[in-house]
């Protein structure tokens, strides 16, 4: 069976949980706490030299990195029900729209990123206001990709492009982001949250999470 | 013919012309100053609400935004000579190595990025020493999912890696980062700026450079 290495508030791991979920494969959980530290030991750097989650092992005990690269791989492994549109022009526009969130906003939230503010000697509401200015910044680029008359982000189904902004907008109520110019995007979100793949893959139901938060 | 619009320093916009010269197609390079601001007129936010080079437009008058989409785009529309492996597992390892530098280093060394550090309080020496510790971090986990003995990142021929690593070197210069852990990585940006589509591709060959330079 595959073994997804990750954290429950990892919204990049959060991302592959979903892809995992949505094509119905099933997958054991490790989890590598980052608070803690767990994703600097020797142990996991022999697996990920990155020190990050997620990392997926394939049966055949192949390591893959990095979520995108991982979703891209099962998307081609396991094609039905698809995650990038096969048409090459559709598949570019969802994933310009992922790329958004995955480039220009989850990589300035990142918990090392607020390490190093920290350590540069930004205060708590300085840091906060860090994380909601990329997101907010982010999410308008985000929505004015989106048509505005499908049910998910591009179509009646979700694809790469959900798969991306679920985590991102749990990380924005995390943050106490303001939303309210994002109704089309939180509308999708109460969607997708009421499919099982993607309530199955929420950070709040891992094993991890209920461990730590009990 | 296909339109680029891009920015000399812009290494999102670099790598897209490399990918184009790579597969040998013509196109024609518009410039939106970056630094005067001209991502954000009326005109260019119609083309891209992201607010952010590269955007191609086709010929067909589609747009295509962020460098990874555009660079999928051209890969499966002129299949050869190709910068994603045809293999899944190996499209994986290239697309995975391509991403610590698109998401986990890149990101965070953008322009808006600088100038919300300066915003906050940090001086010229604290935004240089920021840019230099993700460099720093990205390129030691970059430089350890290569394999040691090929001509260029993957293989006998450059792909998506050396694709994105190129333009990141060049910004690693730029900002006087110590490169000296990262011997492999420089030997194979030489064998790549030994070649003439990555040569054409250079910043400082574009017309942008030359006008600003002068």
């Amino acid at each position: 069976m595959m073994v997804l290495y990750g954290y429950w508030r990892s919204s990049a791991a959060y991302r592959v949980r979903i892809a995992l979920n949505f094509k119905g494969l099933e997958y054991e959980s490790r989890s590598v706490n980052l608070v803690t530290g767990e994703q600097t030991t020797p142990d996991f750097l022999r697996l990920n030299p990155g020190a990050a989650v997620p990392a997926l092992v394939l049966n055949n005990d192949t390591v893959l990195t990095q979520s995108l690269a991982i979703i891209d791989w099962l998307d081609t492994t396991y094609p039905q029900p698809c995650l990038v549109p096969e048409c090459p022009t559709d598949a570019a526009r969802v994933r310009a729209a992922a790329m958004v969130i995955a480039c220009d906003i989850h990589p300035l939230n990142n918990l090392t990123v607020l390490g190093r503010l920290r350590d540069m000697g930004q205060d708590e509401e300085a840091r906060r206001l860090w994380m909601c200015h990329w997101m907010t910044k982010g999410l308008h680029a985000f929505q004015a990709l989106l048509p505005t008359d499908e049910t998910f982000c591009f179509s009646n189904a979700p694809n790469l492009a959900d798969t991306c902004l679920i985590p991102q907008l749990f990380n924005a109520h995390r943050w106490g982001c303001d939303l309210s110019a994002f109704k089309r995007l939180t509308e999708i979100e109460a969607r997708c949250l009421d499919r099982q793949d993607f309530a199955n893959a929420r950070p709040e139901h891992q094993t991890d999470a209920l461990r730590e938060t009990v």
